[in-house]
């Protein structure tokens, strides 16, 4: 909570040409009631009267959110335009013709979700910008505040900056009812334009995201800041162990070839190699039926889903791989056969090394205590990631909840990660990309 | 195969009355060709194209069939009453006045179940009382060959012998459409007087049952004859497992308590701990429900059935309690909780051990292998055990399937199984019950 060191900031800052007045540079100050409070504001819009948020991309809720930022983005001084993909993009020029620095989030929330994924970073790199121009200074590199749109639904503008979004993707339904490209109309983009949000490979200096970690690894281990190692990759199998249902009534314990007696073993393999192999490889059963399905016949053959996420594809695949060979001897012994039928793929985001360096400094510099840690949720940044270096930064969730009305940051965590922001912004702006 | 040893037979006719001619008794000869035609004669009525039966009680087809076995009964010389459950009784008279000799079985199939399961016994019964008139023999006891009324669908006929239908059972549907109560009229029966065909306990000596095994255990063994130590006892409990939700890529390894998990080392335990406890109890998982179900989400929450079988009740409870205590041991580690309502309770039903000794003698008197083997399934003769004892005879199943149309049983294995009800219920009638 220790305010940055004035003499570091001064040194950072003194290649810098001041904005309006010609004297000694001021350090840049996050304001943190006014975060706080414009954090309280957005909330309000789309709050369920439990306390959640039905702010899903692209409902009306949504669009008055929108407006609300832009608002903001206006106070902070920036040239705000709506892009194609329905993005919001506050500018602000550089000192040199350099390709811009990015930082931002999304606004937009699942239904029923929290107030805190997505806004802490859009209105902390509100604020960020803001402090500067409070500041009165010019950064070398351009700058672009990003709010993304329709984060949750599928990354979309993210994903149009990345060239990803196919013209399929367009007719999708979303949760506000409207389909994706009828909602990049309804919040002011327009669909038929969307190549022309493209960017290429170094036309983004670097981009950074500030977020709640939606995990409980930080406060459970009372750490202020978490530098991003990276988004993880994901797969994911439709899993079927067969075996043989008979009569659970006639059928002798020895003479059996249960399928879920198979699939529960797997179940309970997939935790302990996951949990005992060094790394911090997540796996993870959600799901599982058993057929016939009824209490008084053993079951022929079980579905199940098993998802793995690592920082490493390479990490998947080998624990993928331990897993394969497991149920193979599940299967002898069981008299069971298992089939894995891939059905999703996510590719790991790696962070840019180097801005974790700058972050993990800047926390320091600040006196955060910081961790090194993956992202076990998807981001804007892993679509970024395809064509700039991208740092994250993420501040603790209470209880590790997310997705839910009960998901909560301390306004003094906030404060501290929009402070780590600015200063890495700041240190990432000293070096060309 | 060995056909009954002549002396052996001769010995336990030496008391029998001729009935119509004064000269030395006959034996009794099963007539192996004739039984496999009825068999296949009556498997023709409700068959499917596919070759299964929808013979379900009280459909069309279970009323042509239940024609079919009373012009059997009648050939086989006895006197059918429809009474007012429905059951079809086929009387001899004895040469004592002794309560009758009851043996039998049903002819009603489950949905697309299979043609062995129910007639088998049925005409095995018909056959046996045939031999009989045939060979001239009259027994002490007066027979009854019956043929209960919807026994896959609630054992009707025979719980009304025991007294244990409810009035409110009549309302229940049933697979033909018809509630208990209208099919019980529609086979010649009468609700309003199910009262009276109730026996009391003595009013029957002894009950004898032939049947398929519906399970592999003769089968596998290369057994010929089951000496069924009796029906077993079933309970079930709906269990939930209760951990927490929470996000799948977020929440490290050692974090979780996913319900899952636990409910999963929980399906592998009644497995081993059932397999491996002394004894032939079983113990079935076959329902499983994961919530909230989806792949990149902790299961928070897991539903599954436990149905646990045995001789003994108090076998059932001891391993029960054993189960619920390694819940416990599973929920500590996991940190998660076990929660089971019982919702099914059938009470074990143990054959009489004299006419256990009867059909294991009568096995090895006629050179059949035998083995004492539990019945997994119910019978209706778990209904006659409340007022009488009761034997049964199991013959082998081919691959220990049952309730299908893949159901069957060697002719030859059958037949034994009716010379083996024979000599039994020649043994039984030697004594006083």
């Amino acid at each position: 909570m220790k305010p940055p060191n004035r003499r570091q900031f001064l040194a950072l800052a003194a290649g810098m040409v001041l904005e309006t007045k010609r004297q000694a540079p001021e350090p840049p100050e996050v304001h943190g009631p006014r975060l706080v409070s414009q954090l309280e504001e957005l909330s309000r819009i789309g709050r369920t009267p439990e306390g959640g948020s039905v702010r899903v991309a692209f409902s009306e809720a949504d669009r008055s959110a929108r407006q609300y930022v832009q608002d903001l983005m206006l106070q902070a001084r920036l040239e705000v335009e709506v892009d194609a993909a329905a993005n919001l993009i506050g500018r602000r020029p550089g000192r040199r013709d350099l390709p811009p620095l990015m930082f931002g989030s999304h606004i937009d929330s699942v239904p029923n979700g929290g107030h805190y994924d997505g806004p802490v970073g859009s209105i902390g790199a509100i604020e960020a910008a803001r402090a500067l121009a409070e500041a009165g200074i010019r950064t070398r590199h351009p700058l672009e505040v990003v709010v993304f749109a329709n984060e949750e639904g599928g990354k979309t503008g993210s994903r149009a900056l990345s060239g990803e979004v196919e013209p399929r993707e367009l007719d999708l339904p979303t949760a506000s009812g409207k389909t994706i490209g009828e909602g990049l109309t309804f919040a002011g983009g327009d669909p038929a334009r969307l190549e022309q949000v493209k960017r290429s490979p170094g036309e983004i200096a670097a981009y950074l995201e500030l977020h709640i970690e939606q995990g409980a690894v930080l406060e459970s281990r009372g750490i202020d800041i978490g530098v991003v190692e990276g988004i993880v990759g994901i797969r994911r199998w439709n899993v079927t162990v067969s075996g043989s249902a008979n009569h659970a009534g006639t059928t002798p314990m020895d003479q059996r070839r249960d399928a879920l007696v198979a699939a529960a073993e797997f179940v309970a393999r997939v935790h302990r190699t996951a949990r005992d192999t060094p790394g911090r490889q997540v796996a993870t059963v959600g799901r599982i039926e058993a057929e016939p399905g009824a209490p008084n016949v053993i079951p022929g053959r079980v579905t199940l889903s098993l998802e793995i996420r690592d920082l490493e594809m390479a990490g998947i695949d080998a624990l993928f791989e331990r897993l394969r060979e497991e149920s193979r001897g599940i299967g002898a012994q069981t008299g069971t056969s298992f089939d894995f039928d891939p059905f999703y793929l996510s590719r790991a985001a790696p962070t840019d090394p180097r801005l974790r360096d700058l972050v993990e400094q800047s926390a320091n510099n600040l006196d955060f205590s910081s961790l090194r840690l993956p992202s076990g949720a998807g981001h804007d940044a892993q679509s970024i990631a395809l064509l700039a270096p991208v740092g994250m930064i993420f501040v603790p969730s209470a209880g590790g909840i997310s997705h839910s009305p009960r998901e909560f940051t301390e306004p003094g965590l906030i404060v501290q990660g929009v402070k780590v922001l600015l200063q890495t912004l700041l240190a990432a702006d000293e070096r060309d990309w």
